[in-house]
């Protein structure tokens, strides 16, 4: 068992071959011995490539790992992709001698939407993202590809409560923005200094709990008929005036 | 032949699902007969609830229709999402009395992008959209889907060449701004009056002919390691950048 902690398994033959070219590093593939299969050979080609370690195996063996799931013959172990404590965020922020200035994802689901936002925070110079352990896209290879690899420079943190995290962001100093259609214009809201701004679910937005906890909280001007924004277009929008207004525009 | 003129076609069961249950008018259903399978079970009592025709036709019409996809015993006739004249978004504005805020998609690949960039189109009241009929996402039920509805109400003009295109649009005084990460900050640039923000392909910007021929460029500062964002993150911040310079901050 301890030889597969801090380890993610990838089933099937899309997955692995997505994570390959993804330049994902794989501790070890399982692959179906004796098969003749072209999908899979292009697969252990491109492992041997990258000289990632290959076992060849029996069905049995693939459908024990697979646990019920469809491997199609092949099974990758991946390096997780780590979290980091909540401390680190902040400490990074003082290390660049710069306030901080973090994002909270209260539930976003979409994993698309996850990554783009972790590209967009590195883009801005965020310090780092907060995701709860429920009930949230988590770190996998489709986040890391829609993050066009900053999944590797942003750090997150995985907490089990985001309304206390909240409360203990606002003890170290940190104002806390929430984004909801109620908020004031976003432009005219105060983002400079040390700062977190909280993205609710795609769908239902902010807990009502996680919102009563925020100083302020932001909106976006809709002039047309949708009454939402795509929520990693919306996040973009806020951290770029967050940006611009730190930039002292 | 007529008959099927300004029709598209939905080929299979996830599709068809999908554009039933995002609302999409359907003109006739085509499926397998004496069939038992219950996923088209489900499609044939969402199509019954909605009252839309279903004819129910033997395997050899369904392959005759798909012209050699997969059918899966299903095929749905539905109303072509309609494109407009470019004419009529400069009209657009005019009845509006606003001056002309339009999005040009230089090769937009992704329907979720289009679709994304639609939906922020019609959030900061944008009076249209134009896309080049080659190399180019169309309207689609993705991008219906990814739009939230906004293909409803932001108008598309798809048109033969986008240089051509924008020569026509300086003729009728609209200033052509340019998305580029050789350009000057975008909060430093004026983005008032009568403009058209040209959004280049997903992997490769815009094309050089088309670069020539933008007034000026603007560009998002990039303060980590990735080196763009995605393309409707990028669109929405110049969008409401654009915005709040037009609600005069």
């Amino acid at each position: 068992m301890s030889e597969e902690m801090n380890q993610d398994i990838i089933i099937g033959r899309n997955p692995v071959r997505e994570a390959l070219e993804s330049g994902r590093y794989m501790n070890k593939l399982l692959i179906l011995q004796d098969s003749r299969d072209k999908h899979l050979q292009k697969i252990i080609d491109l492992a041997k490539e990258k000289r990632y370690l290959i076992q060849f195996v029996d069905r049995k063996k693939l459908d024990k790992t697979a646990d019920g799931n469809n491997h199609q013959g092949v099974i990758a172990y991946v390096a997780a992709y780590e979290y980091v404590e909540k401390e680190e965020l902040l400490e990074r922020a003082k290390q660049k001698n710069e306030p901080p200035f973090l994002i909270i994802c209260d539930e976003i689901n979409d994993p698309h939407n996850l990554g783009s936002i972790l590209r967009t925070a590195d883009a801005v110079g965020a310090h780092g993202v907060i995701i709860p352990k429920r009930r949230s896209a988590s770190l996998n290879t489709t986040v890391a590809k829609t993050s066009c690899g900053a999944i590797e420079y942003v750090p997150v943190s995985r907490v089990s409560n985001i309304a206390q995290t909240i409360d203990w962001l606002k003890e170290q100093g940190v104002w806390i923005a929430g984004m909801d259609m109620s908020g004031d214009t976003y432009y005219k809201s105060n983002l400079k200094g040390s700062l977190a701004i909280v993205v609710g679910n795609e769908g239902s937005g902010m807990s009502r709990l996680v919102k009563e906890k925020c100083d302020f909280v932001v909106s976006m001007p809709m002039l047309g008929t949708v009454d939402s924004l795509n929520a990693s277009v919306a996040t973009g929008v806020i951290l770029y005036e967050a940006l611009r207004q730190r930039q002292g525009e």
